[in-house]
């Protein structure tokens, strides 16, 4: 299995990047190959520093070099088809080539998006892909995967009925969950509640095979009482920069009140292993990264501001995703169901 | 000044609502009356509980005897036509008559919506009214007002214009900022990001009088960097339920891993006026209700489950929207410029 990782996106390539990856390389088999895309001599001097030896056990890293990146300012659309060499272009057009198994960037969403439609393809029958998410259960085991998180801005009922297709078989894949129950995200619990989109939306799903369990509101998402979250790109988009704002101030406000006055001090660092539990059940980081789901094949965007903690746990969840063939099911599933 | 409370609405009604009731009495002028709305006797009852007297100081209290009660499984706009002697239609017609200015329910928001619409009215020129909240901002002095958050289900352009106007002038007169700033929730920063409706909506806040700042991103709303939120109803009802959510989830958390063991015990214990701090700067309840602004006078909805502080907040913050008249202002705002 080869998966490749961008070695350019992101607010820490390429440096948290090539740790990761090495960290990573560590804990997996030799029959893995981790290539890394950037320019080579960069690369091979940071693994170089990260004391990255092929010593016959653990997986092997390879370095592709590429010589331009996408940034985030650009066009998403005009820089994939300019920039031919660059870390994402060459990383979709690897995995279409069938040279790759997964691809792992930190890079530009729009990007990603871009020259995953461009340069590699939607599976055959899905009108638009979905970039899933997994979201922290607080206070319960596990994960729910909640997408689309902003794949699909002019969002239509029949997407949302194909991510609740792709989400129950990618839940399935990895976790092994027969039959995931799905739920909608709405603005109310009732089936007629939202809008036009929505309701129709609901319609679709209750009419599909899959487990689908009804609305879900905003606030019990993070309660963990499903599998799958199917939402529209745009509030998706809102809610999950929502939650995790608010996650994140209300760590950044412990942080600095726990740290005023030696009694406060004194009491964060008798209850410290506690905190630091509950910062880990909703740390996204280690939840590891989001599949863009509905390319012809796996595809995870990570973080702009990852560390090597995050690329490690990307790579350690794309593993399943390949061994699984889960963009094989999806494309059965689809051609099996002609009307999708 | 009269102001109305439904005695009636929400969980813990009536008994939190006349406390809160009275509690607010104790701390404000006799020049105001605060009216319960519900069954008399029963309402005569927990006042007599409460203590409450009329000692010439402090606010009057009076009771209006209202024997129907609409229930959140009742259709709205079904349920007020129908029950004429609800708590929440005599409201609305006492505002209407101009008997009463400001009226508080911690009832079904869309019976409230249903009752504002059908029995008080819109302001002239007013598309649509929008229920606004006020966000607790992280780590920082003040709050951001969040409209709409689930008054327009289906949302066009113009009635995020009139949102953005609304709760500049309202921000103005219970705040005293001169010139609030104002954003639009979206999925990017830059003005050409989002689905169409954010796209004109952005272009038509720009053209505007307002204090237009651009787009801003869910992670960013907690961190309270601009005094309004524009938003359709549809994704603000997902932003406000998600973000509250995850704050509920979070405290959850650290209540229950905090009290595990002896050492954490303790270490809560030393740490607790911090942690009370944390908690109550991201508590809503203190925050004090949502205005449904756009409706011919003040109406304040509370949160379902609201406890007597909630009630009690809710009617301080009830007082400086009759008396900087923000109806008025927005009634002139919409007379002044045709186009809205």
């Amino acid at each position: 299995m080869r998966i490749l990782i961008d070695g350019m996106g992101g607010d820490n390539s390429p440096e948290a990047i090539v740790k990761g990856v090495v960290n990573a390389a560590a804990d997996l088999d030799s029959n893995i190959t981790l290539s890394i895309l950037g320019p080579e001599e960069t690369i091979r001097k940071l693994l170089k520093k990260d004391k990255y030896k092929n010593k016959g056990k653990g997986a092997v890293i390879e370095v592709i070099n590429c010589t331009e990146v996408i940034s985030c300012d650009e066009s998403p659309a005009m820089a994939v088809k300019r920039k031919k060499n660059s870390t994402i272009v060459v990383g979709m057009d690897l995995l279409r080539e069938k040279k790759a198994d997964a691809f792992i960037s930190a890079g530009s969403t729009g990007a990603l998006l871009a020259g995953g439609l461009l340069h590699l393809g939607r599976i055959h029958g899905i009108k638009r892909p979905g970039i899933a998410a997994w979201i922290p259960r607080i206070g319960k085991e596990g994960t729910t995967l909640l997408l689309d998180c902003g794949a699909s801005v002019e969002t239509k009922p029949e997407y949302l009925l194909q991510y609740g297709i792709m989400g129950s078989l990618f839940v399935k894949g990895v976790k092994g969950i027969e039959r995931p129950s799905v739920k909608l995200l709405n603005i109310g619990a009732e089936d007629a509640k939202g809008d036009e989109l929505h309701k129709t939306a609901n319609q679709l799903l209750r009419e599909s095979n899959i487990n689908f369990c009804g609305n879900i509101e905003g606030r019990d998402v993070v309660f963990g009482d499903c599998d799958v979250v199917v939402t529209d790109g745009f509030s998706g988009n809102i809610f999950i920069k929502g939650t995790e704002g608010m996650a994140l101030a209300i760590m950044k406000q412990f942080k600095k009140k726990l740290s005023e006055g030696t009694i406060a001090k004194a009491g964060a660092m008798l209850a410290y292993n506690k905190i630091k539990e509950i910062k880990n059940e909703f740390d996204y980081s280690y939840v590891g990264g989001a599949p863009i789901l509905g390319l012809k094949a796996p595809v995870l965007k990570i973080h702009g501001n990852s560390e090597s903690v995050d690329i490690y746990y990307a790579i350690m969840k794309s593993i399943p995703y390949v061994e699984n063939d889960i963009t094989g099911m999806i494309a059965e599933a689809v051609a099996r169901n002609k009307e999708l």
